[in-house]
């Protein structure tokens, strides 16, 4: 194979951006084979935006007619994990947007299917792509910022509106979308946490519904994260809020992280803090720190197409994936967990985490649901900068 | 009256520096009429730092001896109650330092006596006299904010090495304190936070007791706030971060303030997020935002003098007090719930709370605890900047 020839499903947003893009020869190694979309009008518009390549109104007919290596799932949220499942038996490669699905019991379901395939399995997490993350990351996992012991993570920049909520018949709704801000804007931040930091033991979570808008999911969040060192942080977003706040800080015995406006600070100890605290005889006495200036690119990295080229590149050439498909279920599981442990108001415990406890939570939001949404032509929108 | 005759009780780290201020002069209004310490250590050093001034070791006898008009009680923080209430009936007024008491129920019956006897009664919360929490607070008051949202305020600056917890045998026992860093060091923050924004109804939370150090109360914790208008908070601290952070975000339907480094951003919505929600068509359009330079000084302020200052003129010509003494049980209350709520695993109700449960409770931890501390000869260190 010298180019790999990629399907598109679900032309919303997301896909039509992406479809545009390969289209464009952005990616080097992958060309537009087929995109997918149930909407006529969206069919339309690919006829015309991405002229000669074979247009499906199935999914599955697309799986079988030849015209691609792999497939990108960027259709409704539901649908990711058993389009995914029905790829790999089509022997297709699969890069899936985020989320990887809306609960973990049918993700565990796709994991399995993707191993057992041994074809090549993406998931669209383009903020790993941000050399800033990396570093982070890189300092963390290296031992520079020494012992974990506590992360804060305040992500309300995240602004949706009534107009946003109010763009597709199946948005912000339980049986169409699964959840409001943590499926759907969150994901991106929920796979970083656990990127740089692993994943945390249990979650107690605190969240609202239809606090700031006419929807019936959750638009406000603060999550408290326990991790097996001890270490706690917390996690808020919200898409209420405006001009909201991006702010990590990331706080270690050797000293404090801070990443916000897509710049990173490090204030290091010269010595542990608890190497300090063992030596030290003065009441007030703190270690001395220094204020490091790392060198790391501001640029936001290569984003949504970084990802593609990645992706082409683990296809054609073997190339490790920067965001591999099997690891879509962790950030998914502490979406999960915080859903869960608000459903409860009780705690979430992420190493036994009762996946079919929650499907069936999940259930009796969907079937008691009492939203009705007039069926809207959805809207798609110009997106550059905003996922 | 012309002068404040001022008795101080407690020579510890406080009352220490507060004796020579007033005793150097800096307080127009007040001098030092006598101090009280059950050290002899400490009455020899009163002797040679504050000389011509009585010296007491019983806090009885200096309110009889007709040297003061006002004490300044700044001994531990379980006698802070019993010492006013006794001030008050010796017809004194009363300046407490923070906090307030160790539990609410006492503090209660001290507001009770000070009601009773209309005599002037402020409390040493020197930070409310910082230019820049005095401006926030008048933002947030006077509208300009809107309708609050969210309060995030880290402040895990409050380092305290094992060396302080060990520089006096009550420190940081449920005996001696009857708490950690919430009784500690955290009354001031916990005192602006609702000077600011008013009380919020309940709270759940996370400490955890010797995490960092060999004792056994509190030296880290999280706290989940919730207002009575939906807005939501988060209130963390810690002793063991190093170097920490002090940086309070409120979130408003105007836009955001933020205080770090004590100086005060204003991001500010043209039109109020709520309206514009309502009047806008694009699925991801924010308000339009200005950042706000806000006139105010960064000097810190007068502190612990501008509140003795203050509490002069209050005894000498009625002038407002800034920290009236009612008000610690505001701060008092919120710290008291954020213990009861991690004790009980469980919310706790700030519009109802159970006082003598509370009590019930931290007896059980003073009762039950196993510390042995060696009788120490207290350490005074030189605080200059750092209460």
């Amino acid at each position: 194979m010298e180019q790999v020839r990629m399907g598109v499903i679900g032309l919303g947003n997301m896909g039509s951006s992406h479809a545009v893009n390969i289209h464009g020869g952005k990616i080097p190694g992958m060309v537009l084979g087929a995109v997918c979309d149930v909407s006529e009008a969206r069919r339309e518009w690919a006829r015309e935006q991405v002229p000669g390549v074979a247009v499906f109104d199935s999914v599955d007919a697309m799986y079988k007619s030849g015209t691609i290596d792999a497939v990108l799932i960027a259709g409704l949220h539901y649908d990711h994990p058993e389009q995914a499942i029905e790829a790999f038996a089509h022997d297709l490669h699969v890069l899936v947007e985020k989320p990887a699905g809306v609960y973990t019991k049918q993700v565990l379901e796709m994991n399995e299917a993707a191993a057992k395939s041994g074809k090549v399995f993406g998931i669209m997490y383009n903020q790993r792509t941000n050399p800033v993350y990396q570093k982070v990351r890189e300092l963390v996992q290296s031992g520079e910022l020494g012992s974990l012991k506590r992360v804060v993570w305040v992500v309300t920049d995240w602004y949706r509106p009534q107009a946003y909520h109010d763009s597709g018949s199946w948005r912000s709704t339980w049986k169409g979308e699964g959840g409001g801000t943590l499926i759907n804007q969150n994901p991106h931040n929920l796979d970083l946490l656990q990127w740089i930091l692993g994943m945390p033991t249990r979650i107690r979570s605190f969240c609202s519904f239809g606090k700031y808008y006419n929807i019936e999911v959750e638009d406000d969040v603060t999550a408290y994260l326990e991790y097996a060192n001890g270490a706690t942080g917390v996690y808020i977003t919200s898409t209420g809020e405006a001009p909201g706040t991006n702010r990590l800080e990331i706080s270690g015995d050797m000293g404090k992280l801070t990443i916000e406006h897509n710049k990173l600070t490090f204030l290091r100890n010269r010595i542990s803090e608890r190497e300090h605290n063992r030596v030290n005889t003065q009441p007030f006495a703190k270690p001395e720190c220094w204020q490091c200036d790392i060198p790391v690119s501001s640029s936001g990295g290569e984003q949504h197409n970084g990802i593609l080229k990645n992706f082409a590149q683990a296809v054609l050439n073997g190339t490790p994936l920067l965001a591999p498909g099997e690891e879509g279920i962790n950030g998914l599981l502490i979406s999960n967990a915080i859903h869960y442990s608000s459903w409860i108001d009780g705690w979430a415990d992420l190493d036994q985490f009762n996946h079919e406890h929650f499907y069936e939570l999940l259930q009796e939001r969907i079937n008691g649901s009492t939203v009705e949404k007039q069926q809207v032509e959805s809207k798609v929108a110009d997106l550059t900068g905003t996922h």
